[in-house]
């Protein structure tokens, strides 16, 4: 029981590192580059009040264990941005060593039912990550828009392209904030 | 549904400024201070590992939507550091403007239905609530114990008054980790 919780304690005080991973995008007041740990309480956020557009069959509760642990792996892996120049196939390579060894930290069960769900989000099949999944990619538009372009401006991302890489997920998993989304985007890069 | 999603996405984008909130306690590595929202993630996550040390009628779901939430007020009223010197009374008041404004961004039933989690949250009372309150007290030790001292150092706090003030709701609510804890914080400030 001591050693399981030392075990359980160790993982926590590695996920603090969390903090300290910056994402590409940043806060609605421009201020300063988002962290991985603070994106990733915004977007369970995000889950919570937008379930209702989440397809019958999703469960919110698994959503959003999925999202608190989504991002662990960049804290070996670093973050990866969606419109960024990315070898998938690295990341997706290192984002997996990455699990093995932070995941690796908890007891025996804990380890492999969290990498389990992290596995799931992953693949992007069930409802449940394709939820998730669309409700991480909600979250950059909406501070970009509120920040003036963010990463759009960054990395001269065009109204076409958002639709595939940012689009096509949400379309996805929620449909209905697809379309509310996209006549803003579309006003936003009409006027920029 | 155009003005329900408005209204959410306001509330979602409201929300963004708890990452600007920043706490008295330090990152792990002592790089800097903790900011509420990247908290919330931690403390949730904190909550999720050691959801077997809350007593058999807890439901973890229930406490992971209360962590979620339980800082936004802060928007508003600030962080009050549990070793400063704070008038708890004028707190509360200042809490529950913050809460009727912040929740009160969301559609109705939302707004409700997050206040109501807040309110028994704040109680302290339910079995949920009492869980969720002793997870949000073990965070910001273990933090203490990585940088070396952090908010015990800053506040001057000996062993006795963290007794009172940590150990006190985590007893109540975690009692297995408080057994974990105490020996180590012992142990610290007999070093200190
Ligand atoms: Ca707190």
């Amino acid at each position: 029981m001591d050693d399981r919780l030392s075990a359980q304690i160790a993982f926590l005080s590695e996920a603090d590192r969390l903090k300290s991973i910056l994402r590409a995008s940043r806060l609605h007041d421009d201020s300063r580059f988002e962290n991985s740990a603070e994106h990733s309480w915004h977007v369970m956020l995000y889950a919570f009040v937008l379930a209702e557009h989440a397809s019958a069959e999703v469960q919110i509760d698994r959503v959003l264990k999925m999202l608190l642990l989504h991002d662990l792996v960049e804290i070996d892996a670093g973050d990866n941005p969606i419109h960024g120049d990315v070898d998938e196939h690295a990341v997706a390579i290192a984002e997996a060593a990455a699990a093995e060894r932070i995941f690796g930290l908890l007891p025996l069960d804990q380890a492999s039912d969290f990498r389990a769900l992290w596995d799931e989000f992953e693949a992007a099949q069930s409802p449940d990550a394709v939820f998730a999944k669309s409700i991480d990619r909600v979250q950059t538009p909406i501070a970009n828009l509120a920040n003036g372009g963010g990463t759009w401006r960054d990395y001269n991302v065009n109204l076409a392209q958002l639709e595939t890489r940012v689009g096509s997920p949400i379309k996805r998993g929620a449909p209905g904030v697809w379309a509310w989304l996209r006549p803003r985007l579309a006003a936003f890069f009409a006027r920029a």
